[in-house]
């Protein structure tokens, strides 16, 4: 597994700082695996990470204190990083080490911590007459993840890359007769040979008229002429996800299925063609959607148009519409994220087609660019 | 894919319901993909549900509408549902209907709900001057689940037993020159065979040092003889999940590995032979760890002993040490739950057993019945 270096690490630490200087934190507490990733290089699923203005605190269980070691002494370790050992409870062990250290004014990520964690933060600081005041924030370490540095765009580049391996043997699979689960099994079996370590999310393969529920999985439909499929599947390598979309007739596709696939087309080469450093993100999504409703396809089209792409498969940034309960995201050069618009024509089937895209200083750069015309299998 | 029916549906209603009037609440805000599948049957991976006295609100984006349609027509419609659409954010469409049905004491699930989630609603519902009060409560749906009903101990039973036809094909893949991932795939190959709609978790091939990692997952490294191998995996079938681990020696064990994996054995026997309806979950911990103790290995099992099974993977009840911040667990029938004791030795490599059990009027009944002895391959 191949991990950022210590250098790399080092100027991820360097932004989160930054914040803490202008919040005027002492430290700030990140819970999510893929944010405590993302700062320490540490890849369990459980663990606390405390960021002060001169140490990383990584709090783990006896389960990963081997693989911490091991990391510690490679050439990707964690610079500052100090382990503290949970023999119990993660909770009792945070407060034990923030109250070691000796913060005072401490930030935790309000959209990662659950009304009750905080409540019991809370009222055992009070209870043991701590002198620690608790603040919310809001995306320190999201607001870093957003802009790939050249690591990052390094894995994400090949993560991409190799589902050129991966999809000729996916439509080699798609036939008739065969079910969804069996091509599901064939896609993830290929994944796992071009050395992507799991897939990033469960793989769709909805035949039929599956095909226009936009987040069936994979059952035991067996595909037949005559049916739209669509195909939905990405991998993970070194911690990074790429995510694909392409949609297959089974035959000769009928005037209607050619009519709703080629519009899909247009619209999410519209988009990518949208793409661009200063606009907002809801631009690129006006673009797969206008078009799709200058088609008569606009009812069709109910979700948004991608999802940024790194550590986790979905994040930030949001391509859809502009939302009250979010704040709008600008584009910017080192974003990665996917373009996926799609129709959906209940009882009939649907489409969708999705590349990952990484935004550069004048447009974007495909990361996936396999065939997206006319895909038809028997 | 099995649905539990409308009658087993109304009767978790029911139980929801008695805790709405035990705590003088219209209505309880449910957030996690899992407690929405527990009470609707919607098997999506977005949705907000809410429970009132007399009907089950459902929100839903358009990616759902089909799939909670072609529910609706069948056995396992949900009752008292009714579809809200989700045009655009979640937050909004849920503001909008509790304020549209006009509840006045609104219950949320404050292990579920985020800081950031609760403080936008909490300013929304002022904003508009609603005459709504957020009323955090724990646990509601989780003690619910906490209990198995029939329909879940019979895809419970069924998912372990499918394991059966699972454990041959990998230990005839367990052989030295073979890596580990190439096991995983061997491992997630058969247990799609076997009918698992997925992977309940990413597999663990831990190998040689590697299986002194508890949660190691699935590397590059080639099995040797001498070589120790964790194999944890589990399947999810009609939503709900198994998890079971082997250990099993490349070649003859050398004499500390045999000490290892018999003391390991002896605890897991222990520990299930401990089950029983009345007791705290901590005795079936204490029966593993003391034998460990007993044996020299204390300090090796650094983890606990077991987590519940159902539709997540890891639930209610925790089978560990008692802790500070959470309520203790008395067993009772229909109580689901790994035991899975190991030793873990740096440097040297461990061991972990792991099955599924079932609290009975009397005891426990294996749900995962695989052989445990001395498993050794070449």
């Amino acid at each position: 597994m191949a991990f950022p270096s210590t250098a790399a690490l080092a100027q991820r630490h360097a932004r989160i700082r930054e914040s803490l200087d202008t919040l005027s934190l002492d430290a700030l507490i990140v819970t999510p695996s893929t944010n405590i990733r993302y700062l320490s290089n540490h890849a369990g699923t459980a663990g606390i990470l405390v960021m002060t203005r001169d140490a990383v605190h990584l709090l783990v269980d006896f389960r990963y204190q081997e693989a911490v070691r091991a990391l510690q002494e490679s050439a990707s370790a964690c610079p500052q990083l100090r382990v503290w050992d949970v023999p119990g409870s993660y909770e009792e062990a945070l407060i034990g080490c923030v109250a070691d250290i000796g913060v005072t004014t401490l930030g935790f990520e309000a959209a990662h911590v659950t009304v009750a964690r905080y409540e019991w933060w809370r009222a055992t600081i009070a209870g043991r007459r701590l002198d620690i005041t608790l603040r919310s924030t809001e995306r320190i370490v999201e607001q870093a993840r957003l802009i790939k540095d050249a690591s990052e765009v390094g894995i994400l580049r090949e993560a991409a890359a190799r589902l050129d391996q991966v999809v000729p043997i996916v439509l080699a699979a798609v036939r008739a007769g065969q079910t969804e689960r069996s091509i599901a099994a064939v896609i993830e079996g290929a994944m796992r040979e071009a050395g992507y370590e799991r897939a990033a999310f469960d793989t769709i393969v909805a035949s039929g008229p599956h095909s226009a529920m936009p987040h069936y999985r994979a059952g035991t439909r067996t595909l037949a002429l005559g049916d739209l499929v669509v195909l939905d599947f990405g991998g993970v390598l070194d911690g990074y996800c790429c995510d694909l979309t392409r949609t297959v007739a089974i035959g000769p596709p009928s005037r209607e299925a050619r009519r709703v696939y080629e519009a899909v087309r247009d619209a999410q080469a519209a988009a990518v063609a949208a793409v661009r450093p200063g606009i907002d993100a809801s631009a690129v999504d006006a673009a797969a959607r206008n078009l799709l409703s200058d088609r008569g396809l606009g009812d069709a089209f109910g979700h948004g148009t991608g999802h940024g792409l790194g550590l986790d498969v979905h994040e930030e940034p949001r391509i859809g519409k502009l939302r009250t309960d979010m704040p709008p995201v600008t584009l910017a050069p080192g974003m990665v994220f996917t373009i996926e618009p799609g129709a959906y024509l209940p009882g009939f089937g649907g489409v969708r087609i999705e590349d990952d895209v990484l935004v550069t200083g004048t447009g974007c750069e495909l990361l996936t660019n396999l065939p997206r015309e006319h895909l038809i299998a028997l």
